[in-house]
């Protein structure tokens, strides 16, 4: 049963209780496996990344069977139902018309004594794809990984995905990722996936940055190669929080926290509410909607420990316990919902009003469904293009504008104790050299 | 003795060892100190901070010594020179001006059928900067974190500096500090320092993100920390790449590389050029001008492991091993260096012609000094005014939009085994609910 709390002091224990969700003690012990995963990729590459996939994903692969092959990518299409492909191709058009929106673009400003200064923008040189798989399929972690990277005009995307039964990968997963041009596809998943990316194998190429979510160990294993790669983010599990007040539609509503508690037992779903009696339909709704669920075991459990229903005096306290949280997804379920939007200062993403279901922006609106979780979004933001480039900072000085700094670069040196600094510098004005 | 090498084949291996000169066996030894001391500070707050504070920098405060007071912060400005205090307040005009150039802006598309798309963009809520301390004195790191920040936006900007022989801060750090507006400075250094940011104490502040660069203990700590808070980059000791044609000036590319080589044992110079008779004036000039080096030891150190100058057969070949070492500070001290910029891909801040010596880039030319190292540059920038932004996405659907796209998700969702999605479009558009 959904619980319903009003006591402002139990709210900020419980809603802390439910942010930190995913730090738990188990971490550690994993973290030890991680690291053994780690280093047998990194010094046996192929080998290890075979025997971990045998040993954990239960599929013994030949060596020539890593990689997808140009049939079965063929094969995939034909697999594919014509509404799924082209949902997938609507998906993937929305996606990148959003994604192509204010790019940054690489500039240079030109000063005083000939002065110029800049930024230029360049994408990586190859980024690595995680898209989950096994008993499931995402296509939608395809579109929503790979044409960012696209759109910020990575040469070289690869893709690594857990094989199912069968040595399978999805043929929804596979089509979405040809539809975004990512041919590269290695079916490895877990710790040795990201191993195999960040560290290079015979086989599968060494990239410079991973993106793409994963359960806890693809997790560890993303935050322990940070630094030899980049990431995206430490991804844990989703969560939504939804502002309603007496005019949202309970059933909705209720739909709504389903559709986040059905992906995974830790996922959180919390309402914020001003209105009694739709904390109370709202509770009864989550309830009937449950009994034919098809994932009612999971689903339960999710909305047992990590749902909750906050009875709150105001849609201000909504938006300041909304901030505390920083959810995932935030959804306004309000009349105004733009006159409460300026009080919002941590989300991941925001939907607007009582027809902006997250699934639609989990699917097709456009921005990015990759998110942080877990308080992450109090200091960053969805995937996007940026995340797949970097710029270098441009400096170039005259003689003369040299000449006009030198006394000032001499005084921050010399505080700093850096008497070469200063020598640099003053070696190039004095024209005796 | 700077080396000379010419040799194709020793030039990757020696790029290699150069580049990956942080990545020592000792890490792991450390590692566990590391995480003693985050556990401790997490525990027992400012107890433990107090006990590190001893321990490691021998400085033993009083708890109420812990923040650096007011009249600490009056005194710095008497205790600096007139010509200091200019350098700062120049530099940190330059500075400024160059972060407030293109800061993303919030925004909204107003699309068909009464779609609204958009990014909105805010700052985090609390910066922890660290500033390094102890023997030296770093304003211009100062400077360089805490701008970003205000430019930014974060309402609340703290810093941490460890405490040098007597307690005492530096006065030229405490004025850059206070002529950025940073107000809030404790006395702490070293992991204890990160974690206080990171988990917060009776005396300091959680903060969201930590940014700024020090010795392997505190980079290690940000590591750890990572996921609890936001940092800036991984920073790792110092580098610069040199690329010069015969008509650089031997002694002005020497200096440039002791400039380097004066920060840290660790630095790395290394100069790419065409030109033998360059080559071997550099290595005489090097010789020459560390002679009555004030740094001579640790500078010495430095370019004997980490210093090299190569022979290449071409500027374009110049490039290509650039872009494989991927430098913090790259120079192009040739004839035309914006011909060859279109073929540099990873580089933390490119210097351009001969009278651009990084150090002007170091201390005021605008662009940001903290940068990636090691590699980093591969898939990271420098420290920026967008690492203290984060943005929410905005959506908003109308019910006509959302009936035209249901069908989408619901193939979607279906391939993806998550029914509520599903549910909760069509519960929407059914309106018989």
């Amino acid at each position: 049963m959904l619980r319903i709390i009003t006591q402002q002091a139990d709210v900020k224990a419980e809603l802390q209780r439910i942010c930190d969700r995913t730090h738990d003690e188990q971490v550690v012990h994993k973290e030890a496996t991680v690291r053994e995963v780690l280093q047998a990729v990194k010094r046996q590459g192929d080998k290890a990344v075979l025997h971990y996939t045998a040993e954990f994903d239960n599929q013994t692969l030949k060596l020539e069977e890593l990689r997808v092959t140009g049939s079965e990518l063929d094969t995939a299409y034909q697999q594919v139902s014509q509404e799924l492909l082209q949902a997938i191709q609507l998906a993937a058009r929305q996606i990148e018309a959003f994604h192509r929106q204010r790019v940054p673009k690489s500039w240079v400003n030109f000063g005083e004594d000939d002065v110029v200064l800049g930024k230029r923008y360049t994408p990586v040189d190859r980024a690595g794809i995680y898209v989950p798989g096994g008993r499931a399929a995402y296509p939608s972690t395809v579109l929503m990984n790979a044409i960012p990277a696209k759109v910020a005009g990575v040469p070289r995307v690869v893709m690594v995905t857990p094989p199912g039964a069968g040595k399978v990968i999805s043929p929804a997963v596979l089509v979405a990722a040809q539809e975004t041009g990512v041919q590269e596809i290695y079916r490895v998943g877990g710790a040795q996936a990201i191993a195999a990316l960040a560290y290079g194998t015979e086989t599968i190429p060494k990239v410079n940055i991973i993106t793409g979510p994963g359960n806890i160990y693809v997790t560890l294993a993303k935050k322990l190669v940070y630094g030899t790669v980049g990431i995206d983010m430490l991804a844990g599990p989703s969560e939504v929080l939804i502002i309603a007040d007496e005019f949202a539609n309970p059933v909705h509503v209720a739909a709504d926290m389903l559709a986040q508690a059905e992906h995974d037992p830790m996922a959180a779903a919390i309402l914020l509410t001003t209105d009694p009696a739709l904390a109370k339909n709202v509770q009864v709704a989550v309830e009937r909607q449950l009994v034919d669920h098809p994932r009612r075991i999971d689903t339960e459990k999710a909305i047992a420990h990590y749902g909750l229903i906050v009875l709150v005096e105001s849609l201000e306290a909504a938006a300041e316990l909304s901030n505390e949280f920083a959810p995932e997804h935030l959804e306004l379920e309000v009349k105004d919902p733009w006159a409460i939007l300026p009080q919002i200062r941590h989300a991941g993403a925001i939907f607007l009003g009582y027809s902006t279901p997250e699934a639609v922006g989990d699917y097709l609106a456009g921005p990015n469904h990759t998110l942080p979780t877990s308080g992450a979004a109090r200091y960053t933001s969805a995937l996007s293009v940026e995340t797949f480039l970097k710029h270098s900072s441009i400096i170039q000085y005259s003689p003369t504008a040299l000449q006009k700094v030198a006394g000032a670069i001499d005084s921050l040196a010399t505080a700093e104790g850096l008497p070469s600094h200063t020598d640099s510098v003053r070696r190039r004005i004095q024209q005796d050299e």
